[in-house]
């Protein structure tokens, strides 16, 4: 999906929302347990519920590594279940030498037709590359996370600048802003002013909505521009707005709310 | 395994030779595809022909993932095979928030039972502490990878000192000696006697002697301390140096001669 796709499809359902599947088998109902396959299970009544109301979905691959090869086949699963105008994203924050990026990519892109994977940018520009060379597919790099840790590094003066704006600035020779996105975390949405400035055109993948504390309007407002250029995502406050039987409609009605939110901000500041 | 306990293996083995298990399914010998897990078949003989010439086994995870979850099978069933006296890396270069980075934790340290992780720095402290919450288990950070790509970020001044040393230091608060490595590339082997300036008595993790070119006598000379102190990791010059029938065997000759170096060096700078 391109950006111009993307950003049609956020003019279309009035939302920048992304679902993140964060599945823990140890938090979904009880009553799903003796399903096959209960993440799967879970996922896909919660992509059901909620697929009106975002245009991408974000499974942290962490939460499917856990339960091991399992794992991967609930993933699997879940992906074949996800239709092709719903934006996919690995939130992998991979990154190795190159020929090792090589096989995460073919394990994310091609095995698993991911649109998008988040990447780690420490080990620099030839970690991130062989993801770039798949076609059609972007690259997610972390630039300003939502944790308490981004203060440790990130934002340490390199120079002129904060390393984040390094790091930025160096990917801008990487790739093009239909190939580059840029997570940068709600809990710091003051700095999303500072980071339009250096790229104005680029999608930003802004996590820390929700449980973590961030505020939409403010990451909307700063975040926006005239081709949408946010994708805002929530995980626990959706997925886990119920742990009874009604999980998935409480899930939707929560994705619902999201999207109103949303509808308002995209008219005020889009 | 603790740091004494992997000390007196690299004394009793008179080696300190990591052998990458970096197994590619489009690199093994032909013969093996027809088994039920040829990664795993390839990685035994592996285990069988180096186990006397080394102290430590490292797959990179990105292997295994590029075959989905039969990837992940063939991993568990090496992991299986390892004795416990052979100290194991999952090198997986993770790094998440908190409560994502206790579940790669519980993926690698209680599900497979590896030894160690790769840890990436970026995210700070909080993604990184989960790690060190397993009793006995060790956290290997990035520090100065052996990649091109280094140089982008690591390598940039941060106050008065480079950013990689920023890390090791700040990282110094976060576990002791007994919980935390750091990796340091082989084809950086001046910087070694910096960084053990900084932490004299931590293992070093060296990846990148061989196929990438560091030079091992050099690495062992500033690496190496009284505790031993130093992992060098080589993949592909043992595991692919031969792609025939008699690849294990080579694999054996190709890690005997490395540990007869190691022997050499282990007297003259240990």
């Amino acid at each position: 999906m391109n950006k111009e796709e993307l950003f049609q499809e956020i003019l279309k359902k009035q939302t920048y929302l992304c679902v993140g599947l964060d599945t823990d088998i140890k938090k979904i109902p009880k009553h799903l347990l003796k399903c096959p396959d209960p993440v799967f299970e879970f996922n896909k009544q919660i992509i059901d519920a909620t697929i009106d109301h975002c245009v991408a979905y974000k499974p942290n691959i962490a939460f499917y590594e856990a339960n091991g090869a399992k794992g991967w086949e609930s993933l699997a699963r879940t992906m074949e279940y996800i239709p092709e105008n719903l934006f996919t994203i690995a939130d992998a924050k991979r990154g190795d030498i190159g020929n090792t990026s090589s096989l995460y990519a073919r394990a994310f892109f091609k095995n698993m037709k991911f649109h998008a994977i988040t990447v780690a940018p420490y080990m620099g520009h030839d970690s991130v590359l062989p993801f770039l060379d798949f076609k059609g597919k972007w690259v997610i790099l972390l630039a300003l996370t939502s944790n308490p840790g981004s203060g440790d590094f990130q934002q340490l003066e390199v120079g002129k600048m904060k390393l984040y704006e390094k790091i930025i600035k160096s990917s801008l020779n990487w790739g093009s802003e239909d190939q580059l996105m840029y997570v940068v975390g709600a809990t710091k949405a003051t700095f999303l002013q500072n980071i339009r400035s250096i790229i104005p055109r680029h999608f930003l993948l802004v996590p820390g909505v929700g449980a973590q504390g961030g505020n939409l309007e403010e990451v909307s407002k700063f975040g926006l521009n005239d081709q949408g250029g946010l994708l805002v995502n929530a995980s626990r406050s959706i997925i886990y707005a119920s742990d009874n039987n009604d999980f998935a409609k409480q899930a939707g009605e929560s994705a619902k709310k999201i999207q109103l939110e949303m509808e308002t901000y995209l008219n005020k500041y889009g």
